[in-house]
């Protein structure tokens, strides 16, 4: 179905509510591979409830507003058909420090731009999320590439730019994924099948079930949070990533930073078994 | 203080209501190791709600239960201290198959027996975990060793058996324990700082955080299941075990076991890296 601009442009999704308590908050930190380095302490905090208390990952962020997914399908002017779907695209901003550990928060989604890409078109979802007191705690944008639906005669959309610059990388992490770790982050509410079941995945043309894209962000998250916030969850402001290959739960994910000054790190994430890039064009926002 | 016999034997400790659905299902499953080898496709089942559906880990049965060894401190004649404590024996059988992947379940744990080990105690707590038909699905027995509490003049009890025969096992199972294993398993329910907190864990006497005795009896039970019973949780009858060693969350778990006929099959497991044995007089009974 073609897509309708003029319906669709501006269309507000249903309002999602979304409580989490400590465990909840856990289970992601765990789903994002936290704490599975026993000689790093400093990550207990993400992952344990007791002294000094339990801080939140930055990307536990795009958790509250992922149904934001499901609720696109409802939208009018869309009609998108889920086969065809990518997650593209990932906007995080963290508006309200510290975020507690535990509370309520609800999310008001809206179709926010439609670009024509030529063959494709890509949705842009803007969300805010907001505490109890009424206050944006998460700014969130998800890019849908919709396959097949360009042409429509939208605007082409900004160029995606953040491309790392021409010098070897100012930091480099390694870290190594579980075999497990898509069935451990599908825990945190994305229940793809892609992601769990080898047959779903052979129909979507892979070997094997894929690594969730927002799984290896906030794997490439923890390697920002490390190495450009001293693991200070307050200093991480924003983060913009594109997705563009997947990642096969067990592998060894590699985050490359550039740091820009100012606060500004370029990164990417490099998949080292196979040397393919799963997360490009991609800038953090730290405060120095 | 000194156990009053009299007052605590055969108390009934306060009933635990269960409320478990699929979610906390394969987190459990997550935390006894499951599905972390993708070559091994057998286990998506207890990870996995999908066709063919989800089923459950026959070692599953002691969660419910669990909080039993909280009520333990409320009983009469008791007074146990906490720190003098430790999870010494484990007893599971699974009356009612197969079990549901969610459900509501009522466990009313009783004292059942308290033996004089002359410088310990050994308290018993049985539990019968019933239903919403009001038919027991699990019988369990926490076996809790009480430091220091001997010497009341009760009775020995029994010998523990159930000793390896003199010949090389006759199967071997080894399995990897993750470094982040405890933070997993703990999301079922045992959420003692032992096993998370390095401080705490140093104060006990341990240089990091050990397993929980239950996840390391959750990765024998996925052995044993794979080995003697292809697999089928309805084939896995009941299990008992003696906690003789701690285990550091990492290390490798081998499961050797003999199979003594008529579905009777001995057991131990051994931690590969230090060569301790952490679980000894252990058998479970399957059908054959």
């Amino acid at each position: 179905m073609p897509i309708n601009l003029d319906k669709a442009l501006g269309a507000e999704l249903a309002e999602i509510p979304f409580e989490y308590d400590k465990q909840k908050m856990i289970l992601y930190a765990l789903g994002v591979g936290a704490a599975s380095n026993p000689v790093d302490p400093e990550e207990l905090k993400f992952v344990y409830e007791n002294p000094p208390g339990l801080l939140v990952l930055p990307t536990f962020g795009v958790i509250p507003p992922f149904g934001a997914l499901i609720g696109m399908f409802a939208a009018p002017g869309l009609e998108l058909n889920p086969v065809m779907i990518v997650h593209g695209e990932q906007y995080l901003e963290i508006r309200k420090h510290p975020v507690p550990p535990e509370g309520k928060l609800l999310t008001r989604p809206r179709v926010a731009n439609i670009y024509d890409k030529g063959k494709h078109a890509l949705v842009e979802i803007e969300a805010e999320t907001f505490d109890e007191a009424g206050d944006v705690v998460y700014f969130s944008t998800f890019g849908i590439l919709a396959r097949g639906e360009g042409g429509f005669g939208g605007e082409k959309g900004p160029a995606v730019g953040n491309e790392p610059p021409n010098r070897a990388p100012d930091k480099s992490v390694e870290m190594k994924t579980l075999p497990q770790q898509a069935l451990i982050y599908r825990l945190s509410g994305d229940i793809n099948p892609l992601h769990a079941d080898p047959n779903f995945a052979a129909m979507a043309g892979y070997e094997r079930p894929i690594l969730h894209g927002l799984c290896t962000f906030g794997f490439a998250g923890r390697a920002i949070l490390r190495e450009c916030c001293g693991n200070d969850p307050e200093r991480f402001k924003s983060v913009r990533v594109r997705f563009s290959r997947h990642v096969f739960p067990g592998e060894t994910l590699v985050t490359e930073m550039w740091d820009e000054g100012e606060g500004k790190i370029i990164f990417q994430v490099k998949v080292l078994e196979r040397g393919e890039i799963a997360i490009s064009n991609a800038v953090a926002q730290v405060s120095t």
